[in-house]
């Protein structure tokens, strides 16, 4: 099996503006070479509160999802908080490959940079 | 031997929109270092469609290739489409070394992106 | 336990130049997923001249600290110089999580990179 | 000792032009740890001619060198062809960290990427 269940992305922001025609955001981006579905858990660390627990996702067997960062909301219908710094945890049911990518178009043009995320 | 034969790569997009000079493309950059030519072969996993399978290419022995997605065709001349979310299996016959870069030119000036992929 | 205690940025350049509303800048970004806080201590290598070793920082337990090596002073209030060429090196009390992202604005508008730091 | 004495990058482009007030670049950004210098012995490999051998650098202990491959010379005084895909493998005398940047500042304002090199 290829992959981990923990991955880890210490650099997470969510740019709060945007210009053009693409909005300011970022996704976590999965694969999942697996025939089972994955069933993923997102946890967000700040530096000045509580972690947040309750955001999931899901990545069907054979399949990636490009998780929205700024489009995923929890359980309790709150989404990520725009422009503080965060930390994301990700963890899924079947071992799955991690990558992080973050989209700035606060000034037109755009700027992109992207990581794998660490599996430890 | 210095590399292996399977790398992957969650977070695959083509930019369906290029200005200036240079067109919106990824690159999946090989290394092999072996005396051996590398067979490649790519498959491209998407959200809501089955894999494509069928995308191979070559690296001879001591050289580097830059495989341009954006002009790569499988056994039957489909190309991988582009404005959609993907990730990317490379396969090797011989241990290489995987990065991808994206170039996007959808607004002037260029953004650029690019990871080693994940080697397991 | 998720994390190493030492981890190494090779490539390091504080801008001088900054444009628009956002100052150039680099953040060594710090995810702690332990209950207990992590001490942190950077040192600096140079092209030229000896390590600056005196930086400290803090992460408390479950939380991420962005680093912000622009502000950052070591115990005489020495900042890390500007349009320097530098190396990182981050050691924690505890395992962390480590990543380096550079902000550049020093043509409007701005470039950002970003990278997992080397865990050995 | 921390580090690796063989270093890969696969993605390899010199851009040809440059714009403002920065000439377009890439840097292998070498950190080294130890008391003893670092002898750097760079290969640069292309898609289409037998690679390049000859190309070498130092890195004294605990220094950085970012090494300019734009301005760099082998033995008998050629540099990094511009305008061509190549990829690079870094051997040192001792363990060191290597990290790749580029600079492109071909339309003007800039874009950067970055990544840790692979080290086996």
């Amino acid at each position: 099996m290829t992959g981990k269940q923990k991955w880890l992305i210490p650099d997470g922001f969510l740019q709060p503006q945007s210009s053009g025609d693409q909005v300011s955001h970022e996704a976590v981006c999965v694969l999942n070479l697996e025939e089972e579905s994955a069933l993923i858990r997102l946890t967000f660390y700040f530096e000045d509160r509580d972690p947040m627990e309750d955001f999931t996702a899901e990545c069907p067997g054979r399949r990636t999802h490009h998780i929205r960062l700024d489009q995923l909301t929890d359980d309790s219908g709150c989404g990520v908080p725009r422009n503080v710094p965060y930390a994301v945890e990700v963890d899924s049911s079947v071992p799955v490959i991690v990558q992080h990518s973050r989209l700035d178009t606060s000034q037109e043009p755009l700027a992109l940079c992207t990581t794998m995320a660490y599996s430890g």
